[in-house]
């Protein structure tokens, strides 16, 4: 790849393709997608807060975005944006989000279970870290699932248990499949303790059905397993017969307290209509554990002193917009649909030019930023890729790469069910870019297959 | 802690004190340190590059500040600062960074050596990871330390190799001491990997002699150790008879270069006269690894695919400050000048203060924000500690505490020669503070030597 963009640069015209596509990282701003005008606003305040002393900002600056920058650092002690916070995140700050958590489930949240994080992944590192002490300590993963489950189950040693999500009903996650899972394991001697499930999906683009999440939360009480909640694409979906539901929600609409079932639920300002990788902000939500196992999740917490407050300011933000009553709503309700409704779009596109291709079948992507449609490779590729020293799905996603310059990433980096190949696309690539990449992909995948039918 | 600010909140007066006083933390900010105008200005702009179409910025913002803005951003690919950039960071803020080193050095330093982190923890965690594979690999560490090494190694489950520094020689680093150490460790089976040196020290505030960092180097090489260089406090320095230089400058001045020692620099935005803590900048600089090695490395940073972008962005400023011949030149000197004599000032007024008090001798604050006076307790006192199952420095600490509000961290919470008592106290107060806490501890002091004394 890297190669490829060198030769570009060095050698214009020497490649079948005059730019390189990227399809493969959920990386939005990357690819032309503009931040939303009003939480950089605040984050410019915040950062030179001196700004808000002087009359002009009033005719570069929304009024809501100056008075919000005024309640954030009233919230910070001593108004220090370049101060450490406590090892959790701002107390202000965690409120603001509990209240947001709040507003979207129906259901109270509480600052004290809120840890601000540079990024989801750390959270998530911190739960391996809590929960595997060696190798007998099992996690259950979904296959596909986003590859940093499992590099951070190996990082501490643990055992990755996988379950199958069933691509034959959307990806759905069957509960009866993650039992004989769990029970295999068990007889291993393997002690699972924790389910993880990511939804919206990473790389499946599925949205859950709320029955199915209800399944999901009696099974891991019934069970005795941590729920990890991969939640960081709430925002993204766009399936109308679809609708976000957090597992926090489910569990109190189950009537189970804190006592029933020890859940954390990871959000990310990387993703959402915001798409804000570069901050590094996010935060998880921990429900249901004892105050000794939550005095050993704040020891942990604490070695890296704290997450970066630009971060902390934006998950505050992320979980609390303008509100229609604010000067800024108009602009910011406009920036938002524009970007959902145009992915909506994209998703749609793609996946239906996907499916129009011989020997490939694609789920919708009903919420996240990507596609992982199957291909059915002819034997000739699969082969011609063993000839060639790689997996047949590497083989095509590296030859569609040399031919049209488009991104992918092979399905054998997130799991497959074994004997198919699949591959991540996402959709992010800008609105007017998707029809060249329809056209270039049509073109390659009908050569592809000319040269390798049975 | 946290039960006596509660009570000073709620039932003022009932306290012998009005406020604490926090000398715990190296947390400039929190204690009303004011950031730099010029690196705040660069990151308001960088995070709303809107504001850069508009004329009124003229009246609100420096030129400088508004030219590097357009640089930084002219360096980020598409510039966006929403972006995940390069699990190094972004590559032009690396090239800055190296140009900044070289300009300090005196010898080139090159980009593709610079991993940008959240702070300079997660650099020291990265390394550790690298070169810890179970509790026989050993890693050198000064007692006393920055205890973010202890914990880190044993995190790794690695074996910490203890070398005293010599307090009468003004934490001085016996050559002698630490073979004596290495030897030992090695007679025991340990396979010792690495030293590491904080230089200005933390919490004994030396700053080490050039002839020594000749010796350590050479040590280092003779021995087939990484060198792991803290220098985070490489701007904070006091003594007008000592300079910083940085070990990659001993180094390439000892003729070494890239095959003769692995050595990592580690520089973060958290010190210095700007003191960001909350930015959660940082780099380390790595020279003298193999390509597999670096490659290993690489594979590792990855894992949280980058740092945030504000702070990869300050820690680019902090390394190319303005010059002479920019308009914010004369007010940011100002600034920097202000700060760094204002915690010189107050490190030699306690200094002095605590030397006259009787039984407590204290070393030069010669850089660092730090003073580790050694207490010579009496039985009496190291008997009443005991009683109340604490260590002898805790017990100190915790009167001091309750008798005056000012917070100071025992010497056991970083290690110290067994029998001596010590506890550090951070310079940071505001300056007008001083000599009440001056006042305060002499009081303190002095009551509880009456109190204990043989």
């Amino acid at each position: 790849l890297f190669r490829l963009q060198q030769q570009l640069q060095t050698q214009p015209g020497s490649l079948p393709f005059d730019e390189i596509l990227y399809c493969n990282i959920g990386n939005p701003q990357s690819l032309g997608q503009q931040p939303v005008t009003f939480f950089r606003e605040v984050l410019a305040l915040c950062d030179h807060p001196d700004l808000l002393k002087k009359e002009e900002i009033k005719t570069l600056f929304s009024a809501d975005s100056i008075s919000r920058a005024k309640q954030i650092l009233a919230l910070i002690p001593g108004r220090a944006t370049g101060a450490y916070s406590h090892s959790q995140g701002i107390k202000g700050l965690r409120d603001a989000i509990a209240s947001g958590i709040a507003s979207r489930d129906g259901f109270p949240a509480n600052a004290d279970d809120i840890f601000l994080t540079d990024g989801a992944s750390p959270g998530v590192h911190l739960m391996m870290q809590l929960l595997i002490r060696n190798e007998k300590d099992g996690i259950l993963v979904p296959i596909p699932q986003y590859p940093l489950y499992s590099a951070s189950i190996a990082l501490h040693g643990g055992s990755l248990v996988p379950y199958y999500l069933n691509e034959s009903t959307g990806w759905g996650l069957e509960i009866s499949d993650v039992k004989k899972q769990l029970e295999d394991a068990r007889s291993r001697g393997i002690d699972v303790r924790a389910l993880v499930v990511i939804n919206p999906g990473n790389p499946t683009g599925q949205v859950l059905a709320e029955e199915n999440q209800y399944d999901i939360v009696k099974f891991c009480k019934n069970e005795g397993l941590v729920l990890l909640a991969d939640e960081v694409y709430q925002e993204n979906i766009y399936a109308d017969n679809k609708k976000f539901h957090s597992f926090k929600k489910i569990v109190r609409s189950l009537g189970y307290g804190e006592e029933d079932l020890p859940l954390v639920s990871y959000q990310s300002v990387s993703k959402g209509y915001y798409g804000e990788c570069g901050k590094r902000g996010g935060y998880m939500e921990i429900t249901g554990f004892s105050a000794p196992v939550r005095e050993q999740i704040y020891k942990i917490a604490s070695v890296n002193l704290c997450s970066n407050i630009t971060g902390q300011i934006l998950a505050s933000l992320v979980m609390n917009p303008p509100k229609a009553s604010d000067e800024s709503y108009a602009s910011y309700k406009a920036e938002k649909d524009g970007i959902l409704a145009s992915l909506a779009r994209r998703a749609k596109a793609l996946e239906v030019a996907f499916s129009k291709l011989e020997g490939i079948t694609c789920n919708k992507a009903e919420g996240a930023m990507y596609l992982f449609p199957q291909i059915c490779l002819p034997q000739k590729a699969i082969e011609a890729a063993k000839a060639a020293n790689k997996a047949p799905d590497a083989f095509y996603a590296l030859r569609l790469l040399e031919s049209t310059g488009i991104v992918v990433v092979p399905g054998s980096g997130f799991g497959q069910v074994p004997g198919t190949w699949h591959f991540r696309c996402t959709i992010l690539p800008q609105e007017e870019k998707i029809p060249a990449i329809i056209s270039r992909f049509t073109v390659f995948h009908e050569t592809f297959m000319a040269e390798y039918r049975d």
